[in-house]
């Protein structure tokens, strides 16, 4: 493991949301992907510092956000929520760390580009204007890393998506809900369990609503698929169109994709660009059970992608079944491939 | 209770596949819509005959179909699988029985009328050439209800559907099976429990796949939604497409259905034409949980539609989330409610 904690070079490292489900997943990866610091400081709001976690089998405290002083870090993670993203963040790139968020408080800010790094890693070759790099939805990053290659080759018109979101989308108070909710469904089938975090229950239920409402009728979380996806592929004009939901899943999302180009589409080639990207795996075995559901992929680290299938009316639309790991693809592990190409250009 | 069992005008009923949810169902019914008999026969495969079930508080024993002789029934309900009814219920039209058959076998039939009762009542006028009325898929049943006033009003162009199907599509054992399946989720992560019905798990998983594949690379149900909608809509080129689901949700099949139409569609409009149909329940409180889900709806007899939203960039597509008690609207309601049409229109 190439992990040398005292390389000069190496940054020092604030991570904000140490306790979160994000940022646990974070830790995680730093520590599988070996990626190297020299310096780790481990924070959170008030009320979850106090704790002590291990990272790469060194104890850390969790020390409260407010008072760290950003001086200390090169590159700081925020995953604690868009409040306080909003307040610490750009104190922190004013006290010199470049920022990666991942929340929604700065991602359509002209000044912060949002970077999927399978995508437009071109945009972290300098140091953004903000000192913040803004780290896309969950739903948005396996989505726009497969219609990349399609805009390219065939040309985009629009894409309809229907989404199949798990409970870690609201961290671990999502998937302990989830549970409980669920146990007390089984024992009652009247009883809804805890409706904290999802209201109605998403016990043996889905609930189609997301993130707050927008005048418009959709969500936040719909309305975000498409402003993303449009700064993302540099396609300003993108019709993009979403319905969001929860379903009872505890992790991984799940898309239903329509896609609709300018030029037909062959099935054949669709199948074979789509499985030449990174960390992609196709499945198109097309048997019962060859294709990717949340519980039955292997690979978190990659999108899967399955039932592609190509309009038997028009040959310019087809369908895509995409599975990705929201914690991971959909939020840890893209801020880390952000950090990762930032040192790898020497931005960092 | 207008209930008149000895009614000497009343049919007498043959009830195929009467223990399985959908008979179940049908039985529950007959009982609250007080549908008149003179006899009803429960029937059921030589495995699940025997048993003794009760219709309007009288005692009636389950007999095996292929001992039944069908000139003893005008009226026969079938809901015991495709292979039953390939096999008996053309036997029983031919003996003088008028079938309603909830399985796939007749349904593309050009001599089976396939009657959604808001829709095309109209063909239960006489007899048909088959002896057969067929019931449509599950999924169809509330799409197609929703889609005739748009098609009036503004014309369908395309409808592009993801389905989020409950485990009560595969009967008794489906339901059984999720609940088993999710309490050996909870006790260890790892177990996907029992997969008879299910493959992979539906505990906490959601699975593409329902029912089998064909060449195209859609499943048969997916095809049975754009076949089916045509026939019953009348519109043999309507664009239907669709990717179906199934979801860990014990009962009532939801849709995210994105539909576009020739002529820009007026938001305002399009609730009121919804609200305005039979047994259509219309959410459009625009605040959290001012929409349908499987577990919240308390009217199971209607057709609950929510999340109306009009494109805005392109005011001809629009957004519909549709919920409806796959047992009853989509598949015994309906059934009864062709029943209640034959009787009405003199044809039985």
């Amino acid at each position: 493991m190439p992990y040398t904690p005292h390389d000069p070079r190496a940054p020092r490292i604030a991570l904000v949301g140490a306790t979160g489900a994000v940022g646990e997943t974070l830790i995680r990866l730093i520590e599988d992907r070996a990626f190297r610091y020299r310096e780790i400081h481990l924070l959170a709001s008030p009320r979850s510092s106090g704790r002590t976690l291990h990272v790469d089998g060194v104890a850390h405290p969790v020390s409260p956000v407010d008072t760290f002083d950003f001086a200390d870090a090169d590159l700081a993670f925020f995953s604690a929520g868009t409040d306080v993203s909003r307040k610490w963040a750009p104190e922190a790139a004013a006290r010199g760390a470049l920022v990666i968020d991942n929340t929604n408080a700065f991602r359509m800010d002209p000044r912060t580009p949002l970077v999927v790094p399978q995508v437009n890693a071109d945009l972290l070759a300098r140091r953004p204007a903000s000192g913040i790099v803004a780290n896309p939805n969950c739903s948005t990053i396996p989505l726009v890393r497969l219609l990349r290659p399609v805009e390219d080759r065939w040309g985009l018109r629009k894409v309809v998506v229907s989404t199949y979101q798990a409970a870690s989308g609201r961290g671990h108070s999502g998937t302990a809900e989830l549970r409980e909710a669920t146990r007390a469904a089984l024992a009652d089938p009247a009883d809804a369990g805890p409706q904290a975090e999802f209201r109605p229950t998403l016990a043996f239920n889905v609930v189609p609503f997301i993130d707050e409402l927008l005048d418009s009728g959709f969500t936040m979380e719909e309305q975000k698929m498409l402003q993303e996806s449009r700064k993302i592929l540099d396609l300003p004009h993108l019709d993009v169109t979403t319905t969001c939901v929860r379903v009872p899943v505890l992790n991984s999302h799940s898309e239903a994709a329509w896609v609709e180009c300018d030029d037909s589409v062959d099935r054949a080639e669709l199948v074979a660009r789509l499985g030449a990207l990174p960390e992609v795996t196709v499945h198109d075995r097309e048997v019962p059970g060859a294709f990717p559901t949340p519980r039955t992929v292997t690979e978190a680290d990659h999108v899967h992608v399955g039932r592609v299938r190509v309009s038997p009316h028009d040959p310019r639309g087809f369908w895509l079944w995409v599975v990705a790991d929201n914690l991971r693809i959909g939020a840890a592990l893209n801020a880390l491939q952000i950090a990762e190409e930032l040192v790898a250009r020497g931005t960092l």
